[in-house]
């Protein structure tokens, strides 16, 4: 993982982030006339490495072709986040930011480190998807391709109350969390348990406990997945760093509060929407929907029994298909 | 709201509750054959009051006609409770129960307290329901009709999960809670609230938040909606009582642990399982298939936008098909 020093970073909000860094880890090799890079923004709560299974030789996502970026995001842990910032901003006086400002903050990274002007192709699942709506709007010209995955322009009101629900909620409820001035990360466990249990019960499809999908995945029982899967995935974050990743991916509209339809309407680059059979978060009959308000989108529902998981690749079905629709957005 | 006195009252768990006692209330006149009763007990959170809108001179669950008995349960907080017991079984130290003690319990109130031999029909909501089943297999003889709404014999492991998750821990969780013994009900309002916001998320369907159903219901908005309907409605309860509901209805099986396909086979009720779509708690496929387990039970799936919020009667098309389908069962 690198670190790309951003400088004294100025926020949309007013704030100005001192010093500020975004991590970002690269594969493959750009080549000379730069014109093979590839950007892969991260989901909330994962990093950089979560991304890597789908970049392969071989692959849609080849590295002997293609030059991949995978940018980090302000509250990851690693780009500056509360966790790791000193006074004023650090913990819970954080300042309010958004995705428009981590890809305000990954242009600076991809025009003024790498030299890139042409992005093939950018691509994100979940919260990493919210970021490519906002590339495809912000910096149109510069993007000819986007794989918007398990995601929307701007989350529908279930999923920003799954967010607040889910993600802020458990951790802003808790005596402990002290606005934000935790004595230190373990003493969050409660509140981490509490958001791995919550996230055990609403992310995976209904089916997938009926059916005990589990099985497939190796786990030796439901609550085995629960601690050894959900547990151990959220148990080692930092509170404030996922509440600053949820209250962006809350508050994410590429139209900045104004005309989502007129924003969608300038997307120049070409989109394809990928949406999961039985994923609550992001339903296909709203990809659908959302594809339609983009020129020239195109929409595929991947018939999946993983729902928001798929992005895990628990399914070679889910994979291939997955794959398959890069392969073709690459090639178009 | 009346009073039957169990006297000491004996467990399944082996613990016996000193003068326990059971809510009930009654709708309508038993007659001198003593064979127009229906019994009707209630769901978790809820009370008996909280049923009476489908019960009306010209509706199926008609009083002229018919004499209603609406048990409360173990945990009602009116019934006995930890919120009501003494030591030895105060607060966190209430024993174990399930609701096959409640539905004995409901058997003497029944039996012993009215004289009743034979109900004509039993009916619940959600955890009402799986006290019906309860009542279909252990008093078989008792039983002449079932009606099973937006329920199930056993719930699903997603249901355990659910209970477990939203609403017990976000109270087991937390500090002030000092393993059932805080200092008082209001000192659990932080819990109270995570539990409220958990189930606004979780119970009403996905559409019920995009499509803004809530205006139909007269909320001015999604945040109105969680204030006055969810939280008014858990804040007041007390955490100790609603996780001896929670726990029972996780415990739930007809068959004790048994063979539950021979114990759905034991029903001589005519059984009406009744689901709702959309209903993320009870769906009707798994609904469908519970009915192909009961001899001669029929299956009906109400095409709801409520799903389970239905049992509130929120819309009059689901109203007016639960109400045929309880007519048709009451005809048969």
């Amino acid at each position: 993982m690198e670190i790309f020093e951003l400088g004294d970073f100025p926020l949309l909000s007013g704030y100005t982030l001192p010093g500020a860094k975004l991590s970002y880890k690269t594969i493959g090799t750009l080549n000379a006339a730069k014109d093979n890079a590839i950007l892969f923004p991260h989901f909330l709560g994962g990093a950089s490495e979560a991304l890597e299974g789908w970049i392969g030789a071989g692959l849609a996502l080849d590295p002997t072709k293609y030059f991949f970026i995978l940018p980090g995001q302000f509250g990851n842990g690693i780009s500056t986040s509360p966790s790791n910032s000193l006074p004023p901003f650090n913990q819970g006086a954080f300042p309010a930011c958004t995705f428009a400002d981590d890809v305000i903050a990954q242009h600076k990274l991809v025009t003024e480190q790498f030299g890139i002007t042409e992005l093939q192709l950018i691509l994100g699942w979940s919260t990493g998807g919210l970021q490519t709506y906002e590339w495809a709007v912000r910096y149109a010209p510069m993007v000819k391709r986007v794989a918007a995955i398990a995601t929307a322009p701007k989350p529908s009101p279930w999923t920003r109350l799954w967010l607040l629900t889910l993600i802020e909620e458990p951790h802003t409820s808790d005596p402990a969390y002290n606005r934000g001035f935790y004595a230190d990360q373990k003493s969050m466990h409660a509140g981490l348990r509490r958001q791995a249990h919550g996230t055990a019960l609403t992310l995976p499809p209904h089916n997938f406990y009926r059916d005990e999908l589990w099985k497939q995945l190796g786990f030796s029982s439901l609550e085995d997945f629960i601690s050894r899967f959900w547990e151990a995935f959220w148990l080692p974050q930092d509170p404030n760093d996922l509440i600053v990743q949820a209250r962006k991916a809350r508050a994410a509209d590429p139209s900045q509060g104004g005309d989502l339809d007129a924003a969608l309407k300038s997307i120049t680059a070409k989109v394809a929407v990928i949406a999961f059979t039985v994923d609550p978060m992001f339903p296909p009959d709203e990809g659908k929907v959302d594809a339609a308000r983009i020129p020239g989108a195109t929409f595929l529902e991947v018939p999946s029994i993983f729902g928001h998981l798929a992005t895990f690749q628990l399914s070679q079905q889910d994979v291939q298909a997955v794959n398959a629709a890069l392969a073709d957005l690459l090639a178009s």
